[in-house]
């Protein structure tokens, strides 16, 4: 903008990014209900249709809910850390309530249709990054809610977490598209290389998958994007760089 | 160390992580000619298996090269740029050239058993990995290599193509876990829930493509372990600064 002194960042190509990101994940939700619905019956709890909670739910919960939990650090980035990071912490935990709802529904479909459970890719890459996800959560809740965690434990921990959590993140995304590809498979393998409107949806959730997920990365990687400490943290900080450079001289690794 | 002074940065970790990454890199290598030496009938070029050719030169290609392309600035941190820049040009044109051969093995394979191009999502997800791969690549020459690109030009195309090369590293080997899943479907979909050796070997030839881009990612990504300006480069830099601090006060995005 033009009004005012100019501020250090640029929250205008911020808000756009992040626009396009809430877009592109409402665009997919609608895609993966379209399919679902058009294709594949719909969505029913007790009945054979039991099984499509599963794409529905961790489309919404490990990517969507998961995606905006890690974007919260930049869309409220001069609010109060506190709060912000409640609000992370609440994201990830109904990311990982639904995402549950979605392993049971495909396990309890498994059980009544009598099909095998974690046989493929899909099921490993899938079960890996629920897994690791809560693990992730425990720690984050360990380290950065609870009081008792010293300052330097979290300093020390912090990058590790941020590393992870856009690893799961991505991790996430490729169990989808590997999910979208044996669906595919499983139900349409005859008449999915004739270009078959079904096939084209699903490839197209696909591309919007990997959209988000290209979208997100990009705003939670941009330097200039990453959220500013407010003066009192700055302040803290300083002590706390001064405290830890003055500990430990020899420190490893 | 204990040796003398101690050094700003830790390359004993980096090197222990580099070292992890060729290992995984090599065992992913020998993993895949496993799977297609003992359940694929092996690689021929003029045979049915010509389609063989074509995950095998997608691995050595789009994950192996492509990532130890992106580690040369980490592991030649301390040799002088230009030489450096040429390695990591070098090795990507390699990856390149492998990779196509691999997408003509494919294409010439499906000629042959009348089976149509481009219908799945690992084709549209690998297809597109390709092409952007080759459009980044010119775009790295054209900017750092060629000495026309202004400094100012360069400074501002860098964070973009970091970005997009580990996006893209990333995208080849989702599109290499997809290939698994559509291989394994089509090839052994009565066995594969069996927990069949084949597919647990297949399995595991996924997890370990996912290892490699995790451990070539952490490299990477690690802040203390970029690439230290050398003491000549670090003084242009500053010049270079100075230079465009002055240059644009109100400059967008």
């Amino acid at each position: 903008g033009m009004d005012g002194a100019p501020p250090p960042t640029s929250p205008t190509g911020l808000s756009a990014y992040v626009a396009v990101s809430q877009l592109l994940g409402l665009t997919l939700l609608a895609t993966t209900g379209a399919w679902l619905g058009r294709y594949r019956g719909g969505v029913a709890w007790h009945s054979p249709l039991q099984f499509n909670a599963h794409p529905l739910c961790m489309v919404l919960g490990m990517v969507f809910l998961q995606g905006d939990a890690l974007l919260v650090y930049r869309v409220f980035r001069h609010e109060a850390k506190r709060s912000t990071k409640a609000l992370h912490a609440l994201l990830h935990g109904l990311a990982l309530v639904i995402a549950l709802v979605g392993i049971i529904a495909v396990f309890e479909s498994h059980r009544t249709k009598g099909i095998p459970d974690m046989y493929s890719l899909h099921s490993w890459c899938g079960m890996a990054a629920f897994v690791l996800y809560l693990l992730q959560w425990l720690l984050g809740c360990g380290f950065f809610l609870f009081p008792g965690a010293s300052f330097s434990l979290r300093a020390r921990y912090k990058p590790q977490h941020i590393f992870f959590g856009i690893t799961l993140f991505i991790l996430s995304i490729t169990s989808c598209l590997l999910g979208i590809t044996e669906m595919l498979l499983f139900k349409i393998s005859d008449s999915y290389s004739h270009f078959v409107p079904e096939g084209i949806l699903a490839n197209t959730l696909g591309v919007l998958l990997v959209a988000f997920g290209l979208v997100v990365s990009y705003v939670l990687t941009r330097e200039e994007w990453k959220r500013p400490p407010l003066a009192e943290e700055m302040a803290l900080s300083m002590d706390f760089k001064t405290l830890t450079e003055g500990e430990s001289p020899g420190g490893g690794s």
